[in-house]
């Protein structure tokens, strides 16, 4: 039994999933016919409460799309310096948009709204970028699966409105968010200009993303994607899988959250474990004392013992729980945790 | 009975590509590890006898990373004015890559070697932009399906050589063209230093295009295709209908090319038909004269009787043969225009 | 005494100019504090009836600015396929802007409002780029000085208004153009929304365009004249000299296109010239009958008598009047050129 | 006696700076066929025994020029935080070159090699951007004319030559440096690739910088400058005052920096002085204690005695001394600042 538990990403399709996205109807989205991918569309626009969604093939594609869609060239966005879209999106915020980061220092991938304010460039000073986006990550990757505090949210809000910013959400991992801390989509539709949700994260979808925003912002969205090559034919394969996603996945991350805090109290037992970070959603970071066991030592026994899970250099390691980490897994890991 | 012959896009996958699909093994293709997303593009790869091949969310993706890979920004390609890379990927050239286009006037979408030749911009004149890339559409989709003459494809690439400028094979339908013509994916692997061939047209599969290259010019494909947002998860689904497709839809294009051909007969016979180009493939471009039955009635008669094909502007009319029309629909369409 | 017929950008300032230049009052630009630079925006934005005027290192970066103003990157531009900043910016407008270039085929470098309407891609149809600008040069440098018909530059500007395209003149030698046809800029200024005139062309100042356009339109223009590197210090010593030229320089251009006329006259009686353009301005371009003499050989003649000029390919070749090229050098010339 | 400490770019051409600029003998740079232009070139590649050298119309061309030849649209630079490319080029390098900063947090603008090393994205992760080049900047604008210790920046150029990253020196008050701590052009050349030197701060030319480098590496700069718009015609004569400069502006730094000293020195004995940092070369940096005098407050006493001296943000203020802060000025300054 392989234990996979590097990132939420690797899950297949369950049964009843595979069975909805092949009795899918579809047609060629590239005129909008695709029967299945409208019906995503339509059904994500109404729980965020917003005119427009689109469909596309991953987060970073609906992550590019959102902040070409806020900026023009030579502009800067505000996002805290762990932020996937900076980080992890291969240097696209400048090579799609050409568009500059200020990066904040903010507490695991989180800051706070004061920050925000101070990272804005003066508009008149034209020497430095107009500041013109700000972008916010909830639950953050790098930050291990950390949610926002929905009044800080609502403070940058604010800040955004009094600056005209734009104010995107990268949700890749929002359905954990919003389960944790019992919010809703409506109520962050209410608060972003834009918010891209991924379904295969969490949700157990093999791909696919939504971007949701009101009509204004959106206009040029399909422009973008076609530009990006993001337009797909039959993608109602995929998109039967995220709306079944919706209905079928989105409770069940609880058992995730719950699977990742038992595994945290463990770790924290460990005499070798120097640190594990708090644990909000299905991201555990944590750090080895590298003076009784080496990290490498460390993930040779967990392969061997066909455990898997990866590093994020500077000595801390990552765990991330998901759908098809079975409880059964979850009983064997932890015994092999204990006994390591 | 609809009888949709607006595309060769709009085809939906047969029950034998579905039960493929349906059956495919898959994985996380972002750590490569999907293995019918592998085992697609291991085969693409051999067959056009490179090095390595990349599966696409699109072809317009693949085409796009072709030219990122070939050019440096301000850099200038060399391409018929009818090219879809210039006409029909939203601009994509100058927005991904920072490059413009030389157009050439050739004869429906091909143009000669000595065109070629005379198009490249003196590389020491610092005032124009550098050439670097020559891009070919085979066959032509605004040229009317129009299939290259080898020999020409041939010395363009001593051009190519001589002058040290890329050679981009846009090779959406190539399938056709290489039936047509009845020529070899070795031959054109030989002859191109990438060429993308798309699976969602004439193989009838949802969605997907691979890019084949060797090592150099694909060292960063997979970096463009992240930044690109085009990094999908189980894409196995998609790739499997692609390897079905290559077994099973290949040599069947031939029933689209006859159909293709019968159409055009009964159109030279209507009185109210200017002119139908020379068909080689799957498409048939036709004018109506106007003075006798306007564009517009035409259409609408059409589609009075089910039938739906569209206008390319300038009196141009499109209609394209492929998997989902039926012998059946045939019938039935040919019984419907002659008695129009 | 050489006698340099290559281009009007080879003269050197007159006495009085550099006498202005000189004496000239400087601050620092940047800050918008070079009292010199200032007079001279002051003194353009007021003869083109514009609100604002930006002073610029070349025309190239005034016109490169121009479209970045108008434009959205994947945006298309339309323009003759003769025109500079197609053809002659290095590739610029793909680079700076991410902008491409639909191409008309016009008469001299000259397209009809006709041919302008037909040019733009429909703006729902998004696999095509979104047509935003309209781009005209005046006088035509590759199309030989021409100037274009003011009643089709007004109906062009109505297909402009009506489509919502921006509509920018490069005017690097526009004073030719109104010279000639006996415009004023006022004129000129109601019919474009930016305009970019260059000093350093017919009026013989050695650096320096201004861009003019009304505060909306040129609200960025300093903060991307700063993102190109446009921003000088004490340019007020080139500033100077461009204001010396409107006062001294501008109605002189006659004398410039009489000489021109003249070389004509001389030219069309030469047995082995095949055709000379028609002259209406300052540029004669003309071709070889190659049977009788090759250009190279021709070339070389004149460069054995001391006077140069530059081929344009395809057997054309051109030559330019200027300040520098005075009547002695004229009456030497005319003499050279009858007897080879 | 207006006191102008705002920069030392506002400097004006000294009698002897001027008579140089208007005997310059000019031609067309465009062509390179300007004898001042090409001597400044030649006189500053061999001071920095490079091939080659390029005059901009400005430090911030030369430096997004040069980071333009470095890298590729999606690469990624490291710098200081303070790096002037990052925050004072207009978003310049985003904008040009499709490129994202990694941002160092060093001390007064100055990394170490071990911060430059950490911050290499691994070069096989294809999620981050690709890190291609260093950017020092020398002396450190942000950081309070600070000067790099010379070994840290050879420390640095290992780690560049181990990592194949290109490392640029933008070094517009490299003069400052060089002699601050005795250091040659020489040794300079000998460490990077690229480096910008600028003749309109501490020099006092009215405009100019130039860029050296390696033939490979400069190849295509001619290319670059152009599609910026940074070509310009009779430039020698901006050139003149670059190479009068160089012969009579260098070792007068040494005055500008003892004032600086000498300053530094009144305003640590300032009861309401809370910091003064360490003064190397012509730049103070200084914060107010607040709560004794508020910043505008000291502003507007210095405005009433006819002193001009800015701001940073965030309580900081900074003086520059300059070529025209004559020993009258600070003998005045000096006192005017001890009454406060």
């Amino acid at each position: 039994m392989k234990i996979n538990l590097i990132s939420d990403t690797v899950t297949k399709p369950t049964p009843g999933m595979l069975k909805a996205m092949f009795a899918a109807e579809v047609g060629d989205d590239v005129f909008k016919e695709d029967p299945s991918v409208n019906a995503l569309e339509k059904k994500v626009a109404e729980l965020f409460h917003k005119d427009v969604a689109l469909f596309f093939p991953s987060g970073t594609m609906a992550n590019q799309a959102a902040i070409k869609l806020h900026t023009q060239p030579a502009d800067q966005l505000i996002c805290d310096k762990y932020a996937h879209v900076y980080n992890y999106e291969g240097g696209g915020i400048s090579f799609n948009s050409g568009v500059s980061c200020k990066l904040v220092d903010g507490e695991r991938g989180m800051m706070t709204a004061k920050q925000v304010e101070e990272a804005i460039n003066p508009p008149d000073f034209y020497h430095s970028p107009l500041t013109t986006l700000v972008s916010i990550e909830n639950t953050t990757n790098k930050g291990g699966g950390a949610c926002w505090d929905f009044e800080e949210l609502k403070k940058i809000q604010t800040v955004c409105k009094s600056n005209r910013l734009g104010y995107h959400l990268d949700g890749a991992r929002l359905w954990n968010a919003m389960l944790a801390k019992n919010e809703t989509p409506q109520q962050y539709g209410e608060l972003f200009d834009t918010i891209s949700v991924c379904f295969s994260k969490g949700l157990g979808c093999p791909v696919g993303s939504v971007l949701v925003g009101n009509k204004e912002i959106m206009q040029k969205a399909i422009r973008v994607r076609k530009i990006l090559g993001g337009g797909m034919r039959q993608a109602g394969y995929l998109a039967a899988a995220a709306s079944y996603a919706l209905e079928h996945h989105v409770d069940r991350l609880a058992e995730d959250h719950n699977k990742a805090q038992e595994i945290g109290k463990v770790l924290r037992q460990l005499l070798f474990i120097k640190k594990v970070e708090p644990i909000e959603t299905n991201i555990i970071i944590f750090e080895i004392n590298e003076t009784l066991v080496s990290t490498e030592n460390f993930l040779e026994k967990l392969a061997a013992n066909n455990v898997f899970i990866i590093g994020m250099g500077q000595g801390k390691l990552r765990i991330v729980t998901h759908l098809d980490y079975t409880d059964e897994m979850h009983v064997a890991f932890l015994s092999i945790l204990k006994k390591i």
